[in-house]
């Protein structure tokens, strides 16, 4: 079935809404992604100070969703409190970012959004484009606004591309959460497909492994989907093998956290294996990242594989399940090489094998 | 390096001891596994009574180490009461295998270590190799104790063929817990040869998979192997690939629930990925049973793979980790086709490909 994103536009939105913008009351309410999957609360923040402490307490998570948060954030900074001068719209600006900047000093998106929105202002203000606050403030609403549509646009491309690869009936096997949660929008990059298929009658379920030791699969990416209405069944991660040799999985689909110039795809722990037993099987397996993840700088000698605090495995969700002083190995992602690599799929396109080739072709086009 | 079980039974005790005999006070102590590993509790136990509740708290498990348990059951029918005829003797011990099989209705080695007591007691008494009720006991203990004992003598000769595979400084990935805890003589099956390697002074190491849903990786294959003094590392069931993929494993040893005569191996879920994986990156994968566990009647498209409580996916230790309504796939085992399996550790050796042949060659043997 063809689409175009015009098309789609018209006829899908994502029910899940985890950022949702009050344009009258200047109002942002989040989707209290700490509570989930166990409660479906949401929290209504009205100022930077607001803002940054959800995003500290990780109600809002994902680098694009803290990104479009920020921006909002940046937007409450005028809308919060009386200022009556351009000069004094910036001061506050520059508080605000300092404010959100802190809220998580790693998140590259998170910072490039509260500085994305401050030079915005000061050249609007510069070249006369605003007189007044009022005028600053619309400018700066739809730029946080711009942030949000350009990355909802770009799944859904990427869920236009990817629907080549699901044929009705099919069960999508993923990893971790790469879904609407994470980017904010309420669609997601490796689950953008699905949804986009099940918006256009096709039918498509999706198998979710738990991807332990965070468990975004059994928390966040199964909630996502029952919120969707599209079936899914959750495995522990033990399973992902049986699932692929019984002939229940169609296609691999999972996001991305960078990919090299030569195809290599850095991905939540737990994609390589997936990868692995495809390849063996023959079933295709596909990567969904927007252009923005390729890194053509580093290879793969490059990168080192961040490890985080052995309790996340040594417990669950604060219950301890072996001996207090074991040795963990806990690493975040791992790296699927490019011969395990049906595919890219990208808001512009999908990038086939060779990849040391083509994906500096469609990055350069 | 060589060693022959006489030799290593001289050198070698296993330091963990899941069950322990006293012969001379005629007291089972059990190490209660259902408190495993966060405290180290035994229970001592004088009747089948005590005997069979402990089995059904699942204080013992494992098919092996419920088999020793019931068969010292039955010793306890004669020696926790007053018995002075073989008559009452025997109506005592149909008694105890009553109360006893009751216990886990399911599982095999219960009832044959049950009945297997029973034809002894009645074949001594009918051939009169044994007067009275002493020698009865007498007869009954060294019965109980071979039980125990030939369990040992294989699982010290799957170690000593499983050295073989085992170069000093080597790391071994295993899966699921098929070690000292579930046979109950405390070496085990796919840990004997780390286990023997260690006494020989031979340096390795392991890296035990969580094994969910059950855990019984990081809840049991770990605690025993810390007893042991062999250094061991957890990680998260999403992790097995990239231990091997960065050259941290030399080699994979697993259990196994089942053997067919063609090399399919049934263990438990997760086996599978490991065994694909190893193959791809050219790493040997060996399961490790006695021979009883070859199934040479069955075909793979006989065997059902059992599922269990979709609640052991959605939850852990009772913390629940999904939406409590989500539908769940968890099945037992899975199965690993023969391609994938270098060589099958048994206490009658090693069985090397084709296994379609040389599995046969070995039982007849």
């Amino acid at each position: 079935m063809k689409v175009s994103l015009a098309e789609l536009k018209q006829m899908y939105k994502p029910k899940l809404k985890p950022i949702i913008w009050d344009n009258d009351n200047n109002v942002l309410t989040l989707l209290d992604q700490s509570a989930l999957p166990f409660e479906t609360t949401y929290v209504n923040l009205k100022t930077p100070e607001e803002i940054a402490s959800s995003i500290k307490l990780m109600k809002v998570r994902g680098a694009p969703a803290i990104g479009i948060t920020a921006a909002y954030g940046m937007v409450t900074a005028l809308t919060s409190s009386s200022i009556s001068t351009l000069d004094e719209a910036i001061k506050s600006l520059n508080n605000a970012k300092k404010v959100l900047d802190k809220a998580r000093p790693t998140a590259v998106n998170l910072s490039w959004a509260t500085s994305n929105m401050l030079t915005k202002a000061n050249e609007a203000i510069n070249n006369g484009e605003v007189k007044n606050v009022k005028e600053l403030i619309d400018l700066l609403k739809s730029e946080a606004k711009k942030i949000f549509d350009e990355e909802l646009d770009a799944e859904l491309q990427m869920g236009i591309y990817g629907l080549e690869k699901i044929n009705d009936g099919d069960t999508v096997l993923t990893q971790c959460n790469a879904g609407g949660l994470a980017t904010g929008t309420g669609l997601g990059t490796a689950l953008a497909p699905v949804k986009v298929a099940q918006a256009l009658g096709i039918k498509v379920s999706v198998i979710a492994p738990e991807t332990r030791p965070w468990l975004q699969g059994s928390r966040l990416t199964v909630y996502e989907l029952m919120t969707e209405g599209i079936p899914v069944t959750l495995i522990s991660d033990t399973t992902v093998g049986l699932v692929m040799y019984k002939n229940m999985v169609n296609s691999v689909m999972v996001g991305a956290d960078r990919i090299l110039s030569d195809g290599h795809v850095y991905n939540k722990i737990g994609t390589f294996k997936e990868a692995v037993i495809a390849h063996e099987l023959g079933i295709p397996f596909y990567a969904l990242a927007p252009m923005s993840t390729f890194d053509l700088k580093n290879t793969v000698n490059d990168i080192v594989i961040e490890e985080r605090d052995p309790d996340e495995v040594r417990t669950v969700r604060g219950v301890p399940i072996a001996p207090p002083g074991v040795k963990v190995y806990n690493p975040v992602f791992d790296v699927t090489p490019p011969k395990y690599v049906s595919g890219i799929i990208t808001e512009k396109g999908i990038i086939y094998p060779p990849y040391d080739k083509n994906i500096r072709k469609v990055i350069e086009k």
